[in-house]
């Protein structure tokens, strides 16, 4: 694996080799599409392998990097929480939920496989995250006490008092007036815990100092929600081919977003802000953090 | 807890002393209804407080008594085991799935939440179930290994090789033909995979050897699918009232059954036959077995 400490990183290039780090490792570790049932784990591969940034798996390499150990080791945890990812996305996407038709530019999972289908497909997919958390190759290279903290930070981020949370009060504030302050918590919930997770995980399994943990935590939660001020207001401007969904249709569904609060002005100055933060809490870290340093910037500067 | 080992067990109030255990234990590992979403947490708690006869759990709990151990290390796995057996019934009564207006009773959960609700509470639910393996309580009496070794045996059962399975496979054999041995395997994936996984978790959480374990294991098999012909034949023969569900529903739907495929005579022969067999398994244990033996003699005994 290449060294991606140097000053001049590509950030490219880091990004497009560790998403085939993860591909990779997801297609070894998911059960075969023709293992019985088949329709069940074809269902399953159609949406993991749907062509995601797998950017919560390379924000966990990347922490772990930052604090010296080998990005390696997090592959089963990485996996794992991007299968949560892809299950969410699934069940956000059916017709009781965001009755979406498209999602990066394919047919919805439920499009090709029916509701029932997709329903369970998403569960198996969240079911198949702890299984890999518990997989031989996650206990030959990590104690058994890592994996269970692992485990626990994963669950807890994906729970109810985490994503299932965020996404419940997202959908019950649609089309109500929403302020700020429910905002950053639909946010920090459904979007920022998971990011926050992946981030965690990094430092945990990179064997990080307490210390080094907290300002990875601060790191996580600034680039979480700058995460999704971005997308809001990729949301408003991107072009349909961009995005693979209908522009701005957030908007149109009456859900409340970073530009609708504090105009688009105010929702790049919010971003632009985040990255700082992001950035500042990695002060006390070397060239090994140039990877997170350049991913905070990516993510916001996407949206400029 | 009172020790259960005379031959004179009296089954029901073991039962009910067990039951009372677990929902004391659920009651206080689940979020609080009023912790935020209180919507969510609330359509949690309604699926699982709504009177289940907690079969897994005390499984769970009797194999790890009769490997010697004290069934009360077990509760936070025996929770989590029930809180996914709770998530698979809020899905399963979904329109998309089985379309059911009443379980055990009372209206399902989608009924009364929306569908959207209860979709995110059962992933609510079967996410819980890790945070709860990964709890400190849990922690606290059992070594990270055995944790790990729980959770990857329940991960396992619950998902798309076990219980997510059988369930596809279940849906897509409606209104088809089905034979023996695609019934036995819907059966042994849908409901067999949990309860075996149940069993499986006290042996192993009770340090049960490495042959105590293969009988259980034996008696989990036998006991778990005798349970499913039980059901079949409880469809057909049970009165609305003593169900809570409509009466012979499966038939209805065009579900493969155990009395469709061998006749009621045939199913029967078949649950008599199970039950032996998952008492022949505990022959080499002592009276500490004795709960197992009466709750597979219970499950069988229920039909007749």
């Amino acid at each position: 694996m290449t060294e991606a400490t140097e000053s001049d990183l590509n950030l490219k290039v880091y990004l497009r080799e560790r998403l085939q780090l993860v591909e990779t490792a997801m297609d070894r570790y998911l059960p075969a599409a023709d293992a019985s049932p088949a329709h069940l784990h074809e269902a399953m591969r159609y949406s993991v392998f749907a062509g995601g940034k797998r950017i919560r798996p390379i924000l966990m390499m990347a922490a772990c990097e930052a604090v010296g150990a080998d990005p390696a080791r997090v592959l089963p945890a990485a996996c794992a929480i991007e299968y949560i990812h892809s299950y969410s996305l699934i069940h956000d996407d059916l017709p009781a939920m965001d009755d979406d038709d498209l999602r990066r530019g394919r047919p919805t999972n439920h499009k090709v496989y029916g509701e029932a289908v997709a329903i369970l497909a998403g569960d198996a997919l969240l079911t198949e995250a702890f299984v890999l958390l518990a997989h031989p190759d996650f206990a030959r290279t990590l104690s058994a006490d890592v994996r269970s903290e692992v485990t626990g930070i994963i669950a807890s981020a994906a729970g109810s008092k985490g994503m299932v949370g965020g996404q419940v009060v997202d959908m019950e504030s649609e089309g109500k007036p929403v302020d700020l302050e429910t905002l950053e918590y639909i946010h920090a919930c459904k979007t920022g815990a998971l990011i926050s997770a992946a981030i965690d995980c990094g430092a945990v399994i990179g064997g990080a100092s307490a210390a080094e943990r907290q300002w990875l935590k601060r790191y996580g939660q600034a680039a979480g929600l700058a995460f999704q001020v971005a997308d809001d207001i990729l949301d408003i401007v991107a072009d349909q081919e961009l995005l693979g969904k209908d522009v701005g249709s957030d908007q149109e569904r009456g859900k409340a977003t970073y530009p609708a609060l504090l105009g688009l002005d105010g929702a790049r100055a919010k971003a632009r802000d985040l990255k700082q933060q992001a950035l500042a809490a990695l002060d006390d870290f070397g060239p090994a953090a140039q990877p997170l340093r350049a991913i905070a910037a990516y993510i916001v500067d996407r949206s400029f």
